[in-house]
């Protein structure tokens, strides 16, 4: 070609916005223009207490997603690669041989004295001020939840959840015979204060479980000023708060948020955590802190798992004292919040117009609105084909809705695979 | 004295059946002679389904016992220095550098395959074919209890249960908000069958639970042909058996007992049983065999703690495949005999005439009725001050009686300390 043709089309395309120029460097192909994609609504869901209604839906997703090949996408499970396994086994085997007896006795509830030592130290950081005694251990984060919605709610009472949650809360709910009470949930601020105050002064709510700290699926994370307002409107009522901070510790700002914990004068926040989400998931070491349902949460303990098992609960503690856990929950927060913007990037890139991605601060998960016509239970059947699991919307409420929407775990630093995956997925999308 | 006095005092001391004439060898002091105390009667329960109440007893009970300087006679744990902690504790270590990523991730419900393959093996002992998929594993027994309950009764229902029976099945009932119906128990044969056929004839029984192998605390082993009738009779009236055999394999004879599942032809027994009697009560490892409750109970399991801790479960399966559990197995059951044996014949010098102690052929605690004055929850108290743990007989009833018995653990092989606590204990129940 000529000088001259070639020098129009670098026009046209420098018109166009693809090439630019560069002084003394010559043309080259601009950054593709990166606009943040728009966020879901804040959620509507139904405004009466309703039964859930998921337990054979999320256990068929659970079931479908064991083989081992997949692609997790699906999975909120943090990448075994990202956690400090042989430092961890290495802490429970010495625990063995400095206790040989330690596997013989029953650490009954609450649990390991120097776990809860560590625990409570930490603590500080999210605001609260405890004692080894305010906390009892728990068989991981879900047995604390379990054991919390037993203490302050029986069948039949209604709980007040956000919408959407994560599908463990609404199965435990369900296999209890509660009900639940859906609160319209914004990505960014969480619950909507409004619309609770509006449900609690027009149905009786028995308690409120909410994720405040990102929300699983939603990311959002309910802004400090408004969690004092949450406990105190709730202490007003005498409402118990259950309050699951297991993504607390996962921010990607330098400084965690508050729990509402935090802000709890009246012992009536039960805060529930776990090391399953930063630690070991396979330990199986959670806690509560009950506030004022502890003799309650201790006898449920009892009679529900007896202790928990002894000696990794002595690994993580002394993971906790001496391992540096600060310094690997930094790294765990840079690589979530690195993989959740790469990955919204490539959503944005691959995924049909119009689809919603949230933004969270914090967790390891994104929710992504498709299309309005996507079934999103298809969608999971067909990228299972293609050996890709996702967690289809309706599973995260109690009445099947976000039928257009997925949840996807950033949690797996394999970038080529989540590249191609994530691809496939889009190819799949489009053609649905 | 002159030798005509000696010889006269000999003789009156023959007659009395003191001494004895050896040939050629002189006179010596006859072994006392050994009369096996009376056995206590058959229960005598109420006739109706009562309320369980006895939650706020019984954690009084278990909060007085933490004091390690106690002479635990209490509590029905095996002593640490019975069990193989440095085997276990080594295994788990190796586990954890086999199996760097097995702290990692989830073992899902249900549960370390490699575990199921052990225990599907050895339930051919006590007459079960089994094969890993049949088996759920748990966070203890009393996981295995608690979801067994869950999946087949509902709050209000009744459940039948022996009468005594566990304190820990009470508080678990109590805490379903479950009501019992407690059927008149033999301390050698077990649930009699006829007031069994009797009280399922007069009431909606929804479940039956029975530890129809060395029951806790009464020590009687139903014998098999009797199993045999009573799953059928329950499978002909559609009733599930929750069968708890936490110790079965702790049997006085060289072969253990079959449980009532060896029987079972419809999937209506859900058998429940731990390693906490006989291997680490601290690694939490329990499991259910639940027949057709399968789904029901991997729901609820999933939904109650998740999973669990996986490392303890794989150095079980790895010690039951080479770790001589057998030979262990053997060890246990003759200290448990001797002790058992030989705090009979204590008790029998020590305790006040009329007192009446169980003759268990399995298990690991003597129940033992005192006589009709004796308030065993005061014996309880002043006991406490003299260091000496003892359980109480009603925590062992929905309805707080056997007020004159109370349970002794036989697996504490320290014999001076014992002895001389059974002694104290005499001397305190002779001045009541």
């Amino acid at each position: 070609m000529s000088i001259s043709t070639v020098l129009q089309a670098y026009r046209i395309l420098e018109d166009e916005r693809v090439i630019e120029a560069r002084p003394q460097s010559g043309y080259f192909v601009r950054p593709k223009m990166w606009t943040p994609p728009a966020l879901p609504e804040m959620s509507q869901p139904a405004k009466r207490p309703t039964e859930v209604n998921i337990c054979d839906l999320s256990m068929r997703v659970m079931e479908a997603t064991r083989d081992p090949a997949l692609v997790k996408l699906g999975a909120a499970l943090p990448s075994p690669e990202l956690l400090p396994s042989v430092a961890l086994n290495r802490a429970m085997a010495a625990a063995g041989r400095r206790h040989p007896d330690a596997g013989n006795t029953y650490e009954i509830a609450p649990g390991n004295l120097a776990l809860r030592t560590q625990i409570a130290r930490r603590a500080l950081d999210s605001g609260i001020s405890l004692s080894a005694d305010d906390i009892i251990t728990t068989c991981g984060g879900t047995e604390a939840i379990q054991l919390c919605l037993r203490a302050v709610a029986g069948p039949g009472d209604t709980i007040a959840i956000e919408s959407p949650t994560y599908f463990g809360i609404l199965q435990c709910i369900e296999a209890l015979g509660m009900k639940v009470l859906e609160i319209p949930t914004h990505p960014v601020d969480g619950v909507s204060l409004e619309a609770l105050t509006f449900a609690l002064d027009s149905h009786r709510v028995k308690a409120c479980l909410f994720v405040l700290n990102f929300n699983n699926p939603l990311g959002s994370c309910m802004p400090d000023a408004n969690k004092e307002r949450l406990v105190r409107m709730l202490a007003e009522r005498g409402i118990p708060l259950i309050e699951d901070d297991i993504y607390g510790d996962i921010c990607f700002t330098p400084e965690r948020p508050k729990t509402a914990k935090s802000f709890d004068r009246d012992g009536g926040v039960l805060l529930c955590d776990s090391f399953s989400k930063t630690l070991a998931p396979g330990y199986r070491v959670g806690w509560t802190v009950p506030g004022r349902f502890k003799k309650q949460i201790l006898h449920l303990k009892m009679v529900s798992t007896l202790a928990n098992a002894t000696l990794p609960e002595m690994a993580i503690a002394d993971f906790l004292a001496t391992g540096g856990y600060d310094h690997h929950l930094r790294k765990l927060r840079r690589v979530y919040a690195d993989k959740s913007a790469w990955m919204t990037r490539i959503i944005c890139e691959h995924f049909p117009e119009g689809t919603k991605v949230t933004q969270p601060s914090g967790g390891q998960v994104l929710w992504v609105e498709l299309p309005g016509h996507i079934n999103s239970l298809e969608l999971f059947e067909r990228a299972l084909v293609e050996k890709i699991s996702i967690a289809p919307g309706p599973i995260f409420s109690a009445k099947q809705k976000f039928q257009n929407f997925i949840r996807l775990n950033c949690g797996n630093p394999q970038s080529e695979i989540i590249e191609n995956a994530l691809k496939r997925l889009g190819r799949i999308i489009k053609g649905m």
